[in-house]
């Protein structure tokens, strides 16, 4: 049983995590580290934790559970300093966007018999905004929560038992649990989560630069401007460890877009614009 | 006092017109005609219109104010036709997602003494899909509802009397009237409306290529995905029409979102992709 979990980067994720966790009817302790003393701070006025540790490696070691949630290279750095400190009975998880880079870790640095387990997830739920402030019991409601476990059978009974306790604790607060190898997660994401996500940057920082200053901008814009530009928030904070560890997907996915633009705008008065839309409203069917 | 509307085109916005011209207590009587039978049926039965017109052309006598609420060359053509049917009694407007060409016309075929007045209108309100059934009443509440009146001294005073009560109803049916003028109305919504379109189609028939039969695609997708790609529903018997008569101001806006990906593509491991995510981040500051 999951008793003592220790949160580690109380910023929009871990404590969404932790409030989640609450509402679900989780009455063990929840520790919480951040990098920045107010992110704590906000995180446990809210409830998401019930204490703030100071050091993430003795909050660890309390715990049985550790969620990882801070950027991808926060993730690796951490795992390496956990992977000599924890030991059989802990269980390590993540919420990090790109799982090729942290299944290599886990590989390498857990679950071996003597070691801790990891099992690396991604919660596709998010806002465009980070920050403990906008954390939200019910972020993870409806959304899929994907595994990318490949190394289970290397476990202890022990780290198994926690491996699936924790996957019921998902499913608890709202998720579906879906499995997808490490490889498949980064190409698919590349296509559905990072794409879209710098269309809406490049969108974004165009439209800052051409009518940025326009008067009449609040007026003509409306929601298609809102919707396909709400990303363009994002931090870069979070997405430059995205950029670097899922580079040649994401640079493929932005070429063809390229050349699919460079398309359409080549054929505005011709037939073949009426394929394009086709083939779009495809994508969208019911 | 307007008391005898026609509206011609009952597909989502004359529908939605017509819902919301009554929500707001207008009490004369609304005519609808469409070219297919079916959507003004949808039209009537949803209380949109009272009658259904056989003719545009009698339809557009028998009442003061015309509302034209199709593509827009359909509006072209009606302009035409109803330019020589018309009088001084008779104000038309319209709701085209393009002003060019539509004063172009105006300023050709109406707003003289023994003529018709038209005012050019554009709400920016809509759905990604169109049709009767989707009429709403509540659609131009909080939205803009731009007007490109730039020949309005030359009009009869009985005609201005109509294009000033049709500022009203506007206003009553939740939408805020701005004036702008046509150039620089096509130049800000190729920008900012006609620019997010292109790029939802071009990344929806993209991933429809791409992962449309992907399996995992409904996993995997989160808000991101669905909000970038909704508009990729949108119909390109609609986006014909814009594409066509705001050509140049798109092509310009696409091709520098092309050169914007491209850079972006190229920075991604670089601090350039900071100052992306800033420029960005600047265009959607609160």
């Amino acid at each position: 049983m999951i008793e003592r979990i220790a949160i580690l980067g109380t910023g929009l994720l871990g404590t969404s995590v932790g409030l989640a966790l609450r509402a679900a009817g989780f009455t063990g302790t929840i520790s919480g580290w951040n990098r920045s003393a107010h992110g704590a701070q906000q995180s446990l006025e809210m409830g998401a934790i019930d204490s703030i540790a100071a050091d993430p490696l003795a909050a660890s070691r309390a715990a049985q559970l550790v969620l990882l949630a801070v950027p991808i290279y926060a993730t690796l750095d951490l795992m390496e300093q956990l992977s000599t400190t924890l030991g059989p009975g802990h269980l390590v998880t993540d919420v990090g966007s790109t799982k090729g880079v942290i299944n290599e870790a886990a590989t390498r640095l857990f679950n071996t018999p003597d070691r801790a387990a990891f099992l690396p997830g991604h919660p596709m739920a998010g806002k465009e905004r980070g920050g403990a402030a906008l954390g939200d019991a019910n972020l993870f409601r409806g959304a899929v929560w994907l595994f990318t476990d490949d190394t289970s059978w290397k476990r202890s009974s022990q780290s198994a038992a926690l491996a699936e306790e924790w996957r019921k604790w998902v499913i608890a607060m709202g998720s579906r649990a879906i499995d997808i190898h490490p490889d498949r997660h980064d190409e698919m994401v590349a296509w559905v989560s990072h794409l879209p996500q710098f269309t809406a940057t490049a969108l974004s920082a165009l439209l800052e630069d051409e009518v940025g200053d326009a008067p009449e901008l609040k007026d003509v814009g409306g929601r298609a401007l809102r919707e396909m530009t709400r990303l363009g928030a994002s931090p870069y904070s979070m997405w430059r460890d995205i950029a670097y560890t899922n580079t040649a997907a994401i640079e493929q996915a932005l070429l063809k877009l390229e050349q699919r633009l460079a398309h359409l705008r080549e054929n505005l008065r011709t037939p073949e614009l009426r394929s394009e839309f086709e083939q779009a409203n495809r994508f969208r069917r019911e």
